[in-house]
C-alpha cells in the first residue's frame, strides 16, 4: 500500500514575532519543518504533499533539493480545509499520514506503529495520556474503542476527566480522505473547516478508529511561540544526548550538549560540557571532546583528544592527534594522524603531514605541510596579496622558527630550517637554512620614552 | 497622593558568609538594593527612604549618585523598629510601600496593583499562596476578609492548613505609621518590635486589610545565603529570557542565558548558548550572538553575526559585520558596517571603516582604519612606547601585509601597501610599497642543531 | 574495633559499552572506585579489601599507590560470593563495611553513623525511604525492628506499600561473616549467593538489624549505564556547589559549575558560569573567576581577577593579577602579584616578576620575566631549535617591542628596551637598545598585485 505524507505548514506563527515562516524557524538547526520532511523520508513515503501559505516562497526555496508536492492554501479556513486543498494530487488510493510542520519531534517508530495499527481499519490517530489534560480535546472510548473525540468546551464533567488527548496526528486511506473531506463542514463558531470532524464521519460509518501513542510525549508538541520552540529544544537535545548515551558515549551533562545534526561514535567518546556539534559529524574510537568547543562536518579518527574551545568547520582529522585549546579548523582543513594543533592556531584549506606539529599562534591557509614538521610560534603564511590567494608547501622534517612570514606562493623543501623572524619569499631548497634578518644593533644607555606632558 | 517607598536594608548578612553587606550582593550583577531602588524609580515614588545599618557607608556610597534619604538604624530591633526610625524623615501624609533591600524582584506590576488596592483601605500587604506553606505566617481570612496574621508558631492546626502566607511587603498610609509604630512593642519571646503587629493594629482599628499576590511568586523570595542568592539569579533570568522570547527573540537555550542589565532588540535575533550580556546593550534585526559570547555595553547593527566566544566591552557595531570567533572588542572599538573581524583579533580605541578587514591574529589599538582595507594576519599596532599611546593611521583600500608592525604615531595611506613582515616605523605615501626586510639568506646543507647530551 | 573495608569491584558494566571496566569511569574526573577508597580512606578503615574480576589488572593498575588487598572473584556468581572470596584475607575480628565500587557518593558521615549503630548489635544496613519503591528490596519492621528484606517479586501487596528499601551496603561483625558466608546458599532462581541472606540469618540467630538512612538520596545510587553516571555526575556536582555556596564562594549558576578535585576558597570567591576545576586548586579572599574558565591544579592569591576563556594548568599565581581573556597558563607558570597576562598569552614553565605585562598575543615558554617589564603584543620567546629548549631571561623594568623574537638562549638586561619587529639572538645589556631592522624601503605608485584571470 502506497503511504502519502501531508503536511500542513502553511501557518504564519504570528506568535514567534518573526519575519520567517514558523515552519522554517529551527530546531536543533533544522527547520521545524525540514525535521518532518526527514521523518517521511525515514519511513519511505511514496510521495510528500506539503501545503504552503504564508512565506510559501522562502518555505519552497528552503526545500527546493526535496522531491515534494507542494499545495498552496490561499486561505487559512482550517485544518480539515487545509487537507482538502491537496485532494487534486493526493492519490486515490493507499494511505496517508497527516502530519504538521510545527510538530517537529514526531518520530518514525510511532507512524509507523500508526500506520500498521490503521491499516485494516481505515482511519487512526495519534493519542496522549496526560496528567492534566485542560483544554484539550479528549479521546471519549467504550469497550476501549473509540466513541467521540469531544473538544474541551463542549465536554461534559465526566468527559473532562478523561486523560487520553487527541494530537491532531492521523492515519487515514485516501480513498476515504476523498470521500469524507468534500463533506466538511465550517458550520461551528469559527467558521473553520475542522479535520476532527472526520473521526465523527469514520464512526458514523461504523468504522473502528485506530490509536497509538507515541514513544514520547514531546513528540507531539507544537510551536507555536518562541518559549515553545526552546522547550522543545531542550526536550529534543535530551533525547538525542540519551539516545549517545545508551550508545556508549560519555556526556559529562547531557543538560549542556547540543547536537544539530548527526553524530557518528565509535566507543568511549567523552564529551565535555557546553560542546556544540553541527551537521555531520563522526568521532572515532576514545576520541575526547573538551569543553565549549563547536564542530561542524568534521571527522576525527580514533584516540584524538581535543582540548576545550576549539573550533572546527568542515574538517578531517586523523588518528591520535592533540588539538587545541583555542584551535580553528576552517574548511578543507585536514590533518594527518598524530598532527598537534596548539592554541591561537588557525588553518585553513591546509593539509597537515603525520606527526606534525603547529603549537602556537599560527596560521595555515592555502598550505601543505609535509610529515614531521614543525611550525614554531607566530608562523603566518602569507597566502593572499590583496587580489589572490598562493599555496604555501612546507616539506618533511621541516624547522619553521617562530615568527615567520611565508610569502606564499613559496616552496620549503624537506629538512630545511627558516630562522626565527625571517619573511621568505623565495623556495628553501632541501636541508637548507634560510634567514631573513639584519643585524642586531645595539645603543647603550639608551634614553627611554618620556611621558609627555599634555 | 504621594508615594514614599521604604527600604529594610540595615541587615549584616552573616549567612552570606561575605565582607559586602547582604543588600550589596549583586544579582544578575546589580547589588540586590539597586533592583528595588530601580523599582521604586519605575513606579515614580516621590521619595525613597532606605533604612541602613551593618557597613552603612559601603552602602550609601554604592547609590551615591541616586536621591535617596538614608535613616541609620544603629541597633536591630526588628522590621517595625526599623520603619519607626524613618518617622522623623517620613511625610505626615500620603502613603508609604515598604519593601526590602534583599526581596530584590518585587515587580513594578505588583506594587501598583498594591498601591490601587490599598488606596482607599489605608493598609494593604502582599500575600502569596503557597503548596507547602510550612514556617510561614498565615493570612487569616473570613469572608474573603483578613482577620489576623498568625505566625506558624502560634497558629492552631486548623489554621496551618491555610497556604496563603505574609510575604512582609506592605503599603501604609504614612498617617498611620505615624499613629501605629510608636506604639509597636517588643514585650515578645525576640525582644523585637515587628511591623506584623500594625496588620492587628488596623484591624482594632475596625480597617479593612487590603492584599494582592504578585505577579510571580520569586517576586517576593528574600536572599539570605548564596544558595538562596543562586536560586533566586536563576529564577530571575529564566524571567528576562521568558520576555525577551515573548519580543521574538530565539534563544537556543533560556537556562544558559544571562542578561545582567538591560538589551533592546530588534527582530529575529537569534542567541546561541552561554551568551552573557552585561550594562546596556542593542542588538538590531537578524543579529545573531554565537555561543558563549560575552557582550557589554554595546550597541550591534540589523545584520551583524558574531561567533562564538567573542568578547565586546563599549563598542559600536555596524550593520552587516562579521566577527569573530574568538574576537576581542575592547573600549572604544567602533566598526562600520560590513567589517569583517576575525579569529584572535582584538580592537581598542579603534575606529575601522566600511568593509575593512581584519581577519586573524591582529592588534588594532588607538588606530583609524579607513574603508577598503585589509590588516594581513598578525599585524599589529605599536601603539605604546614604554610611556605614550600613538595612533596609527590608515587610510582607504590599504594593504597590510601580513607580521607587520606599524609603530606609532605613522600614517599609511589611502592605496598604500605594506610589505609582509615589514616593521614601519615612517609613513607610507598613498598608493606606495613600503617593505621593511633584509635579503633572504641561504645556507644549504645546514645542519640542524642536535639534541645536547645531558 | 578495627574497620575493614571491603569494595565489590568485580563488574563488567556491559551497559556502559565501554573498553573501560565500570568501576575506572570517571566521575567528576575520578573513577568511582576512586571515590569510595577515598570515603574508605576519610573512615580511617584499617584495611581495605577490594574484590576485583572484569578488567582486573586496570583497576589494580589504577590504584598501584594505594594499600589496598586485592582479591580475584573469577567468576560472578553474586554478592554473596564476592563477600566469601575475601574471607581468606579479611580479619576474624572487628567490622566491615561493605560497599559497591560502582556506588561511588555514599559519605563519610553516613557510614561513620552506620559504624557507631551497629557496633553493639553485629549487623547493619543502610537504607532509604523513596516515595515510589517498585522493584527494589523492601525493608519489613515490626515495632520499629527489621524483620526481614523482601525482594519485590517475592513482596505482598501490603509489602510492596513500604516505602524503606535496602540499598546494599552493610556493616558486619567479621565474625559473623566468616560465619555466615560459608553457609549461603545460590539455590534460587539466578543461581546466585545472595549478600541479602545474611540479614535473614542474622535474624534467625535472634540478632537486631541496625539501619541508618543516608545524609542525602544520591549517595546510595548506583551507576549502570551512562545516563545514570551523568544524572549522578549533575547530582554531584551539585552537592559540591551548595557545600562551596555555603563556604561563601558566590556561584552565579550551580548547574553550570563542575570541581573534579577539590578547591580551598578565601572569602568572597566569586565564579562565573561554566567554569571547570580540576585536581588540587586554592583560591584566595576575594578572587574572581570568569564565564568558561578551565583551571587545574593551580593557586591563585587573593584579589587576582581573571577574565572568561582562560585556562590554567599546574600554575601559581600572585595577589592582585589580571589574567585574561583567553589566557592560557600551561605548566610552571609562576606570576608574582599584580602580573597582567592578557588576551591570547600563552605562558609555560615561566616566572613573571611583580607588576611585569604581557597583553597581548604572546608566548613566554622558559622564560624568566623581572618586575616592571612590559611584553610587548606579539612577542614570542623562540625556546625550542627544533632539538632543545632554552632559556630567555628578561630583567626589570625591560620593555620589548611588539611583535619581538627573542631567541634563547638570550638574556635581556634591566631596563633594557628592544625595538619593535626585532629578532634578538645577542645578549642585550642593561639600559641599552637593540633593534634589528632593515631600512624602510619605498615604492611609489606601486601596482598593485591584480587578480590573476584563470
Amino acid at each position: 500500500m502506497s503511504t502519502t505524507v501531508i503536511i500542513l505548514a502553511a501557518g504564519k506563527g504570528t506568535r514567534m514575532r518573526s519575519q520567517l515562516p514558523k515552519v522554517l524557524q529551527p530546531l536543533a538547526g533544522r527547520p521545524l519543518l525540514g525535521h518532518v520532511i526527514d521523518t517521511a523520508q525515514k519511513i519511505k513515503a511514496d510521495n510528500i504533499i506539503t501545503i504552503y501559505g504564508h512565506g510559501g516562497d522562502r518555505v519552497q526555496a528552503a526545500f527546493s533539493d526535496q522531491k515534494i508536492t507542494w499545495v498552496e492554501q490561499a486561505e487559512q479556513l482550517g485544518t480539515g480545509h487545509a487537507v482538502k486543498v491537496t485532494l487534486p494530487v493526493l492519490p486515490k488510493d493507499g494511505i496517508s499520514l497527516i502530519l504538521s510542520g510545527d510538530v517537529p519531534c514526531i518520530s518514525q517508530t510511532t507512524l509507523q506503529n500508526l500506520l500498521a495499527t490503521t491499516q485494516d481499519k481505515g482511519i487512526g490517530l495519534v493519542t496522549l495520556t496526560l496528567s492534566d489534560a485542560t483544554g484539550y480535546g479528549r479521546i471519549v472510548r467504550e469497550h476501549g474503542q473509540i466513541q467521540a473525540i469531544v473538544e474541551h468546551k463542549d465536554a461534559s464533567d465526566e468527559q473532562r476527566q478523561i486523560k487520553e488527548i487527541n494530537t491532531g496526528i492521523y492515519a487515514v486511506s485516501n480513498a476515504k480522505l476523498h470521500e469524507w473531506l468534500p463533506k466538511l463542514s465550517n458550520n461551528n463558531a469559527q467558521g473553520e473547516y475542522y479535520l476532527t470532524d472526520i473521526v465523527a464521519m469514520a464512526l458514523a460509518d461504523g468504522m473502528t478508529v485506530a490509536s497509538v501513542e507515541p514513544e514520547q510525549a514531546f513528540e507531539v508538541e507544537g510551536v507555536n511561540d518562541r518559549v515553545q520552540l526552546a522547550t522543545l529544544e531542550r526536550q529534543y537535545q535530551a533525547d538525542q544526548a540519551k539516545k549517545l548515551m545508551q550508545q556508549g558515549v560519555h556526556i559529562i551533562d547531557p543538560s549542556r550538549f547540543d547536537l544539530r545534526g548527526t553524530l557518528k561514535v565509535g566507543q568511549d567518546v567523552r564529551i565535555d560540557i557546553n560542546v556544540i556539534i553541527e551537521g555531520n559529524c563522526e568521532f572515532g574510537d576514545d576520541v575526547e571532546i573538551g569543553a565549549g568547543c563547536v564542530i561542524k562536518n568534521t571527522t576525527i579518527a580514533a584516540g584524538t583528544k581535543v582540548q576545550p574551545y576549539s573550533i572546527f568547520d568542515n574538517a578531517v582529522i586523523g588518528e591520535n592527534t592533540q588539538i587545541g585549546p583555542f584551535a580553528r579548523l576552517r574548511p578543507g582543513a585536514k590533518l594527518a594522524a598524530e598532527v598537534h594543533i596548539g592554541n591561537f592556531v588557525e588553518v585553513k584549506n591546509s593539509s597537515i603531514g603525520l606527526g606534525s606539529k603547529a603549537n602556537h599562534f599560527t596560521y595555515l591557509g592555502d598550505a601543505e605541510v609535509g610529515a614531521g614538521s614543525n611550525i614554531g610560534a607566530g608562523t603566518i603564511t602569507c597566502n593572499y596579496d590583496g587580489a589572490n590567494k598562493f599555496k604555501t608547501i612546507i616539506g618533511d622534517n621541516a624547522f619553521i622558527g617562530s615568527n615567520s612570514s611565508l610569502v606564499a606562493p613559496v616552496q620549503i623543501g624537506n629538512g630545511a630550517t627558516v630562522g626565527a623572524g625571517s619573511t621568505i619569499t623565495r623556495d628553501v631548497a632541501e636541508n637548507s637554512l634560510a634567514v631573513e634578518r639584519s643585524k642586531q644593533f645595539v645603543k647603550e644607555n639608551y634614553p627611554r620614552p618620556q611621558k609627555i606632558k599634555k
